[in-house]
């Protein structure tokens, strides 16, 4: 008989469970039968002593196949993509039309932010009109007829870890490698897409810090993709400063339209080409380089902006807005900031952002709390650039009761503008980690 | 504010909770308003981070003042004792006498075992009539009268100590040092004695399997009680074979007895002469060695004897006991065991002899189990000790339902028998560790 203390004991030890331990565990754990309490223990025991890429490998089929599990029956491949978050991250809005309009389904299921902005999902919901609440019949029609869509997760996918998550949450067992990956993992492989691409973030505005545990983590993703028979893939993105020029829900929106105009700043630009390249890759649309040059086309072609125009029609929102940036609606308060020196921005805090971000009410304190669509910053200068004094560093917009002129205080106090250039210039793209016989 | 998850957070990444922080853990704990599953979470980064020696003794104190803190009113000097458990530990009934007997109050509130043989309480127990559920005042005036009295624990008396200690057991983080060291000394700081001295077991039969790690208890505990503003000693004894030459609990009441009488073995006198003479030197009687003569001469003089009786008689216990053995009551089965070669004893399992003693009757599987007084073992040979084939090991006794034959044959193999004796003897006593200004 398996007993929840022995499965302790043996994790605290360093011992590893067997897929029947772990299988007990989470279906235990779900139906109820091990209590909250010896459940904290092991998180935080695996917090300390980790575990291995099988153990991981099965934690994360355990959890997948809690709930339901998607089997979606289309005539094409199949690609999902998820990224670890950060700041001014819109890249879904830009590689999944990219991806969608090179021939291959992107359903995508979503969660809400929680932090600094909101999710793709709170993004999306900057567009009048826009429905993320889709029957599974109706996410799957649109992927049809259009090539993605983007809804919300339903409640009977993956319990296991809603049920683990919150736990982890209020346990500080948030950090660990392996129990990320099945987090993660666990709703990528209950979706059933055929091919999976993981944007690690890494940087002071990831959850990892550094391109070593970025790295790690990566390589757990994909071995457990992999060993679930998932053709997948990670690409390490620098977050060292946020992506792109727009922090906020419809900012962000419009920022990803104006990318599939082909009015991209370089690091968005590059970070979401590699991603959709990487998607047809999975797919078998031919070498990377092939892949780049079709996602590339369908951006300059215009033919991406077009998917993402149909998509927002089909998922009840007004197409309109890829052409008119006033139905988003404006902000009611909008603040300048303004360089006091000249010189090198030599960094710009990701971390600082996204609390004035959160601040000017783009993101969610809490998970009852709304989100102000029109709130965020617009940044007119990025790391490696030479300001002037008295030239604008950016805007920041709200709509909601704060501080404006302290946020702006703060604004130009995340900048560390120095007289000459320090240390190299930053790859966007860090590393891709390939799947096996891939 | 303090949050829970905030101070689970500190104490797994290593960083020093303040007392304030730990006051309030405990209060929160005890009251109910912090979850069993933070609390689990915590201790397992305690098991992992340890505590240092200031959050113990914070932890410790906050514990101890989670209930009721008594303050005996007495005109002498007042010594408690604590062993940290082992195969044949008996030494309460013979220094408690002896240190009662030199003039010094020993009020002792002992627990009931779960595990190969019964606690204090229930060794008495096997005593016709004996009485441990007394109130605090009867419990107080058996130690003014007689100087010495062994109670149960009160239901108010560390509370804290009681719901972690069940949380400990269910989630497999009992072992750590902290944790051990604050449960043991907010029961020892509660009860309000001047002198505590602490036994502690090193060796294959103890929850200390190595010096190393008996000694970092001892000391943390040593520190920890002097720290409180009390005297406070530890001596670290052997468990690397079972104690004297009895285990059960009638059979350990008469060994005691035998002690008083001046017929110990070697080892059990030794160890409860220590004791005893560290209780006297805390209370201040003299140094070591002119208590240890004190404790010797009241052994030999018969007056711990005579304490004993007058203690007996006191708790509801018929004192012609240590006269007449047969009031014990006899076990129905009893099996002599013998040895199937010569050679020299060079182990004696102190884990299986547990085990055999367990299934004999003489310990609890469970809380809720009933103890057979009867059962138990008796050795005829000990560690170092030369044994020709056909001579007898020991005798098993039970009044329990049990596979007794089946059992003999267990208790045969616990021996290790080899031609020539192995290693050097081991020292009964390997240290004393003193507290600060004593």
């Amino acid at each position: 008989m398996i007993t929840m203390y022995e499965l302790i004991e043996k994790t605290k030890h360093g011992a590893e469970l067997s897929a029947e331990e772990i299988n007990w565990f989470v279906a235990g754990y779900v139906s109820g039968s091990i209590p909250d309490y010896q459940a904290s223990a092991w998180l935080m025991a695996v917090c300390f002593s980790s575990l291995s890429d099988k153990e991981t490998t099965d934690l994360t089929m355990a959890m997948a196949r809690s709930g339901d599990m998607m089997k979606p029956d289309l005539d094409k491949f199949c690609a999902d993509k998820h990224s670890t978050g950060g700041v001014g991250d819109k890249t879904t809005l830009i590689t999944a039309p990219i991806a969608a309009s090179c021939g291959i389904y992107v359903p995508k299921m979503s969660g809400r932010g929680l932090g600094h902005t909101g999710g793709t999902i709170d993004k999306l919901e900057a567009i009048p009109g826009f429905n993320t609440s889709l029957s599974y019949s109706e996410f799957m029609s649109c992927v049809k007829n259009v090539g993605f869509a983007v809804a919300g997760q339903t409640g009977s996918l993956v319990p296991a870890d809603k049920k683990l998550y919150a736990l982890r949450n209020a346990t500080a067992t948030v950090d660990s490698i392996p129990l990320i990956c099945s987090s993660i993992m666990s709703k990528k492989l209950a979706t059933g897409a055929d091919g999976i691409v993981l944007d690690v973030k890494v940087g002071d505005g990831a959850f990892m810090k550094t391109e070593e545990d970025a790295e790690k983590l990566a390589r757990a993703m994909v071995s457990v993709g992999t060993l679930a028979g998932r053709k997948c893939s990670a690409v390490l993105t620098d977050m060292d400063q946020p992506l792109g020029m727009a922090v906020g829900n419809s900012l962000e929106v419009i920022e990803a339209i104006e990318t599939l105009k082909g009015n991209a700043p370089a690091d968005l630009r590059e970070v979401s080409l590699t991603l959709a390249a990487e998607m047809l890759r999975l797919a078998g649309k031919g070498s990377f380089e092939e892949c780049f040059a079709m996602a590339e086309n369908a951006l300059t072609s215009g033919k991406a902006l077009e998917t993402l125009r149909r998509m927002i029609s089909a998922q009840g929102g007004d197409p309109n807005v890829t052409e008119d940036y006033s139905l988003f609606g404006k902000a009611s308060h909008t603040l300048e900031v303004f360089s006091d020196k000249d010189g090198f921005i030599n960094k710009i805090s990701c971390e600082e952002t996204g609390m004035i971000s959160l601040k000017l009410g783009a993101g969610r304190k809490s998970k009852e709390a709304s989100i102000d669509p029109t709130a965020g910053i617009i940044f007119d200068k990025k790391v490696g650039d030479f300001v002037h004094k008295g030239e604008r560093l950016g805007t920041l917009y709200t709509s909601t009761e704060c501080e404006i002129n302290e946020l702006g205080e703060e604004f130009r106090s995340i900048f560390r503008i120095e007289p000459s250039l320090s240390g190299e210039k930053k790859k966007i793209i860090k590393k891709v980690i390939k799947g096996i016989d891939i």
